[in-house]
C-alpha cells in the first residue's frame, strides 16, 4: 500500500509539473508571439547594420550593436570575447562570361570566401565539366592542365531535409580549388548549392590545402550553370572567363557578445543560446544568421519579461566568424575551458528564421532519453522532430566539454533559395516563424534550465 | 506452435507491406521531386488564366485549362459536371478615405464579395468602432443607427495554427453587414483577416441574411483599421467614406472539372483528390487554390508516371465556386448520390501550398483507427500531424453520403499574408513546397486505394 502511495504521489508529482510546464510554455508563446521585438531587431540588425563579413566595419557595428541592445534589456552582465578573425575582401564586383564562338554571354558569378584573385586582367580558359571529384581524377593532369573545372553536381532535390541535400554537395564548393588545382587547372568554379534554378550566385567557405597552388575559384549561379553545361554539349572547346579582385587581409580584432542572466541556484551550471553575428556579405544576412541572434537575445528578453528567474545561468552568444572561420565559436569553448566553466547545454539557431519542426541533439543516448519526457510538451507548438540531429557550427566546440548540444530545427524548403546570396535580406524574413523560433527555443531552454540535462 | 507461426506469418506479411509501401512512397516523393510539372502547370493558371471569380471570363478559361490538361495527361476519362453559380462583379476600383477635420487620408478598401454597391457618390459617416457583436448590440440601434459600423477585432495571434484564429474573427467579416443593418447602419467595414499589419484589404465572402437591409460592406487593410482606430481615439466625430460598384448578375453557367483514372479491382469505390478551381477576383489565386488544383491533377499524373494501377477509382477534381457559393461542392455530391456513386474517402487540399504538416480527418473514431498504422509511413515525410480535424469546403458535402475526409495541412503560418489579396501571385509559391504537397498528398491516396478504410 506505502508503494502504491509513492507511486500515486510520484504519478501526480508527474502530472502536476507536466501542468505546470505546459502553462509556462503556454506563457512563453504568448508573450513572444503578442509582444516580441525581435522582428524589428532583426529589422535593424539587417537594414541599418547591415552586411557584416568578420573583419568588416559591419562586423564591428554588429558587436556594438548587440552589445548595447543587450545592456538596454538589462541583462545581468554583458561582455565581448575577443577573437582574432580572417579578414577577406570580395574587391571589386566580378565578371563571368562564356565565349562560345562569337558570343559573349554574361553569367552571374561570387567569389567564394577565402579565394584569391584572378590576374588583373582575368582569367580564360576552356572548361572542364564534373560532377565529382573521382570523375576529375579519373580524367587525370593531362586533361585538366590549363583549364577551368567547373564542378556541376547539383543539391539532391529528392532529399526531405535540404541540408543533407547541401552536405552531399557542398565539398564542390569547400575543396573544388583544391583537387583542381593539384591536377593543374587555372581556375575552380562550383555550381551554386540550392535547389532553385536562378540567376543568384551563393557564395561560401573554401580554404586551400596545404602545399596546393592556389587557383581562384567562384560560384556561378544555376542557370549559368545549366546554360555552361549545355554550351559546352554543343561546343567542347568554347572558354569561360572570370576576373575578381578577392584578398585576405591581415587577421582582425573582433568579439563574440555574450549578455547573461545569472542562476538563482546553481549558477555555476551554463546554458548557452546563440546564432553567429557575422554573415556573407552579399546581403544583409537576415537569416543566416541574423534570425538566430535575435531569437537568442529574445530567448533571454522572455525569462525576464515572464519574471521566471533561471536556476542557472542563461547566457545568450552572438558568436563571430562562423562562415569562414569559426574563430568565436572556437574562442568561445577555449575560453568556457580556461575558466573552469560548467556548461551543461547549449542550443544553437543557425539554420533560419523558418517555421520551427524541432530540435537535434548531441549528446549520449542516456542524455537524449531526459529530453524524450519533454515532447509532449513542445509537440502541440509543431517541434516534432526531437531526436539525435545535429547542434551548430558554433557551439560544437563545447561538445569536448561535454556540454550537450541542441540545434534548432527549422523547417529546412526554403533556406537555401536565400543561403549565401544577394537576397538573404529582412523581406525574406516572416514575423510569425521568426518569433515561433524564438518561442522554441525559450520552451527548451526552459525545461533545460528546470530540469537539467 | 501454430498460431504462433501464423502469428509470426501475420507478423512478417505486416512488415513486408509497411517495406513495400514504404518503398512504393519513397518512390513518389522522388517522381515529384525531379520531375513533377506542378510549378509550371501552377504558373499557367496563375499567369495566363489568371484571377478566376465565379462567373468570369477566368473561371471559363479554367475550366477550359483544366479539361485540357488532364486530357493531355492520358486519364481515363475527363468530363464537366455544370453547376450554376454566383455571378458577383467588383466592378469599378474602390475608394475609401478617413475625414479628420481638414485631413482626407486614404485608406486600402476593398468589397466584400456578395456585397452592394453603395450610392454612386459612395457613403459617408461617423464610425461605430466595436470588437464583436455583443458589444454592437450593447450599444442597440440609437447609437448605430445612420453610421458605419467598424469591426476591428484582430486575429488572434497567440493562435498556433492560423485557421483557429481565423476562425475565431471572420463572423465579423461573413455577418457583420448583417448586424450593422439590423440596427440601422449605413455600412459596415471590417479589418482585414490577417496577422500581418499591411496595406492590403483582404477580401472574402459575406451573404446577406433574409430581411435585414442591404447596407454595402467592405474590408479595410490591417493598417488602415489600426490608423482609423487611433484617429477615432482623437476624435471620435471623424467620418469614414467609402465607395464601391459592386453588383449581383444573374446566375452564370459554369462547371467542376472531373478527372479519372478507372480502378483495376474496385471500380466503384471511388476516392476523390481536390482543389476549388475559382478564386478571388484581386490576384491569381495561386495559394488559394491554384496549388490545390495542380497537386490533385499531379496525384493521378504520379500514379501513371509510376506504372501503379489503382485498384479503385481515383479522381481529381476542380471543384467550381468555394469562395462565394460552394455550388460546386454540393453540386458534386449531388451528383454522386443520383448516381448512387460509392464515395470511399475525399482528399481537399485548400490551405496554400506550404510545406506539409499532415491531415486532419473526418470521420468516425474507428475509420480514423484505420489510418493510424501509416503514420509512420508518413512522419519521415514530416507528415506528424495526423488526427481528427477539418476536410474541406468543397469535399464537405460528400460527408453525408458516409465518404471520409481528409484535409491536407500545411504549414499555416504564411496563409493569411496572402489569402484573398492582391498578392496572392505565382511568386507566392516555393515550388519544393508544392510538391512536397503533391507528394503527401499522392502518398496518403495510395495508401487509402492500397488499403481501403
Amino acid at each position: 500500500m506505502k508503494k502504491l502511495l509513492l507511486a500515486f504521489c510520484l504519478f501526480t508529482t508527474g502530472v502536476h509539473a507536466q501542468s505546470t510546464d505546459s502553462v509556462t510554455i503556454r506563457k512563453i508563446y504568448n508573450e513572444i508571439l503578442t509582444n516580441s521585438p525581435s522582428y524589428e531587431w532583426l529589422r535593424e540588425l539587417t537594414q541599418k547594420v547591415g552586411p557584416r563579413l568578420s573583419g568588416s566595419e559591419g562586423a564591428q557595428k554588429a558587436v556594438e550593436w548587440s552589445k548595447q541592445l543587450m545592456e538596454k534589456e538589462g541583462f545581468d552582465r554583458v561582455f565581448l570575447q575577443e577573437v582574432m578573425v580572417p579578414h577577406w575582401v570580395r574587391g571589386a564586383k566580378e565578371v563571368a562570361y562564356i565565349r562560345n564562338g562569337k558570343q559573349k554571354i554574361t553569367v552571374p558569378v561570387a567569389a567564394l570566401g577565402g579565394s584569391v584573385a584572378t590576374a588583373p586582367k582575368g582569367v580564360e580558359a576552356q572548361v572542364i565539366e564534373v560532377k565529382s571529384f573521382q570523375e576529375l581524377r579519373d580524367l587525370g593532369p593531362e586533361k585538366v592542365k590549363g583549364k577551368i573545372v567547373f564542378y556541376n553536381r547539383p543539391m539532391d532535390p529528392t532529399k526531405l531535409n535540404t541540408f543533407e541535400a547541401y552536405a552531399g554537395a557542398v565539398e564542390q564548393r569547400a575543396n573544388g580549388a583544391n583537387e583542381a588545382g593539384k591536377l593543374g587547372a587555372v581556375g575552380a568554379i562550383v555550381r551554386s548549392m540550392t535547389t532553385v534554378l536562378d540567376d543568384n550566385p551563393h557564395t561560401g567557405g573554401m580554404r586551400y590545402a596545404t602545399g596546393v597552388p592556389l587557383i581562384p575559384t567562384a560560384a556561378i549561379s544555376t542557370n549559368g550553370a545549366e546554360l555552361l553545361s549545355k554550351s559546352l554539349k554543343e561546343n567542347a572547346n568554347l572558354t569561360f572567363y572570370f576576373k575578381q579582385n578577392c584578398e585576405t587581409l591581415p587577421d582582425a580584432k573582433s568579439y563574440n557578445v555574450v549578455g547573461e542572466i545569472k542562476g538563482s541556484e546553481k549558477p555555476d551550471e551554463i546554458i548557452v543560446v546563440g546564432g553567429h553575428l557575422d554573415s556573407w556579405d552579399l546581403a544583409q544576412g537576415a537569416h543566416d544568421d541574423g534570425s538566430g541572434c535575435v531569437q537568442s537575445i529574445d530567448v533571454l528578453r522572455t525569462f525576464k519579461a515572464l519574471g521566471i528567474k533561471p536556476k542557472r545561468t542563461l547566457r545568450a552568444v552572438m558568436f563571430m566568424n562562423e562562415e569562414n572561420g569559426l574563430r568565436g565559436g572556437v574562442g568561445y569553448a577555449d575560453y568556457a575551458k580556461k575558466n573552469n566553466e560548467k556548461h551543461i547545454a547549449a542550443v544553437e539557431s543557425d539554420n533560419g528564421g523558418f517555421t520551427p519542426r524541432g530540435f537535434g541533439i548531441v549528446g549520449t543516448a542516456q542524455q537524449r532519453a531526459k529530453v524524450m519526457p519533454w515532447k509532449p510538451l513542445l509537440a502541440p507548438y509543431g517541434l516534432h522532430e526531437i531526436g539525435a540531429g545535429s547542434g551548430g557550427a558554433d557551439i560544437g566546440p563545447l561538445a569536448q566539454l561535454g556540454t550537450v548540444l541542441f540545434g534548432f530545427k527549422p523547417d529546412s524548403q526554403r533556406y537555401f533559395d536565400f543561403h549565401h546570396t544577394g537576397i538573404d535580406n529582412f523581406e525574406a524574413i516572416n514575423k510569425r516563424e521568426l518569433e515561433l523560433g524564438a518561442a522554441s527555443m525559450t520552451a527548451l531552454v526552459y525545461l533545460l534550465d528546470h530540469y537539467g540535462l
